[in-house]
């Protein structure tokens, strides 16, 4: 293992890679977007959802007028809007007419959620922090949409033979993923095969 | 698309897979770490990394008292202690010597890295919130341990021939992926291929 102080050196992207979010947001007729890798949720109940934004961003300046955003997901097939959304400004491009990016309304909110999106949320910002040179931005989940065939039935997570979600994996690569290895290992599961016994060398797996 | 009021039933899963952290903390003798899904770099200066911690985690009062932990990013190879930390309490059970979790010290803090990691980062926590009905515990990163072929000399991303991270799809479900596309798509791209002319109907792909 190498060890290095400064991430300006090192990078900053050893947890990549992840589904980007690409933030839209709605502030009176003004209609923008913006691509994020840094998100989390936050909470189950309520449902919270959090984005880092550099504050310079243009949409940043709509997201403090609207209160509110869209997080939406996309497949590989749409990683040029991922990748044009995320690095043009809003400041010089009506991004939504200029590359014909398709909306559709919300329920809750005013700001739309993208057409080609396979999961989305509404979003009303709850609280803001300020975190280094990001802010931070928390939003309640109030609606979500999803492609029903998108993700598993009875355990609701991404069905990735249904669905090829676009991944991003830094320095603006994107990535289509196949998995061909898959293990659910549950609580029942670890108790069972995964507790140590003393009479022999085991590892947890 | 479908719309759906409640993350509970609709699930929360929808931005996964996510690679996985595995947090540990080191409090006066003791140990112990836990896996979360949900966490987000945070700022590149100074760097931050945040974590949603359930505030009932035995970790989380470790936390409270060390103000420090280690953010361990583990290969499928490892799903085993990935699940088995995520699932067990150290309130029960010592997990690194129950499951002979090997670390190696850490250059700054107390707490170690896990000796299996790809990648870890030692942070000092510097902020914490109260998110709903999870704590999100905001660390400096002061040093990045990481395996230097795991990752692309130039860019510094995952390099996917020589790692395999374990990505976690939701409901105890961990995968194994291969890319099989791969765009990189930075602001010359885009500039270059994807601003719309008006003389005909163009995508932003």
């Amino acid at each position: 293992m190498k060890v290095e102080r400064s991430v300006e050196k090192a990078g900053f992207y050893h947890y990549y890679p992840v589904v980007p979010v690409v933030v839209a947001v709605k502030a009176g007729d003004q209609l923008d977007a913006l691509t994020c890798a840094w998100y989390t949720a936050l909470s189950f109940d309520p449902p919270l959802f959090g984005v880092a934004i550099a504050p310079k961003r243009h949409s940043y300046q709509l997201l403090k007028k609207s209160g509110e955003f869209t997080a939406n997901f996309l497949t590989f097939d749409n990683v040029g809007i991922i990748a044009t959304v995320g690095r043009t400004s809003g400041k010089e491009v009506d991004k939504f007419s200029a590359y014909r990016i398709k909306t559709l309304p919300s329920t809750v909110i005013e700001t739309p959620v993208l057409k080609d999106a396979y999961a989305a949320y509404e979003c009303r910002i709850v609280k803001q922090y300020k975190t280094g040179d990001h802010v931070f931005i928390v939003g309640e989940v109030l609606a979500v949409h999803y492609r029903g065939n998108a993700f598993d039935k009875k355990d609701k997570m991404p069905d990735l033979k249904s669905v090829t979600p676009a991944l991003y994996l830094g320095a603006d690569n994107y990535i289509a993923i196949k998995s061909f290895g898959q293990i659910r290992m549950g609580k029942e599961d670890i108790l069972k095969k995964a507790v140590p016994r003393n009479n022999k060398k085991q590892k947890a797996e």
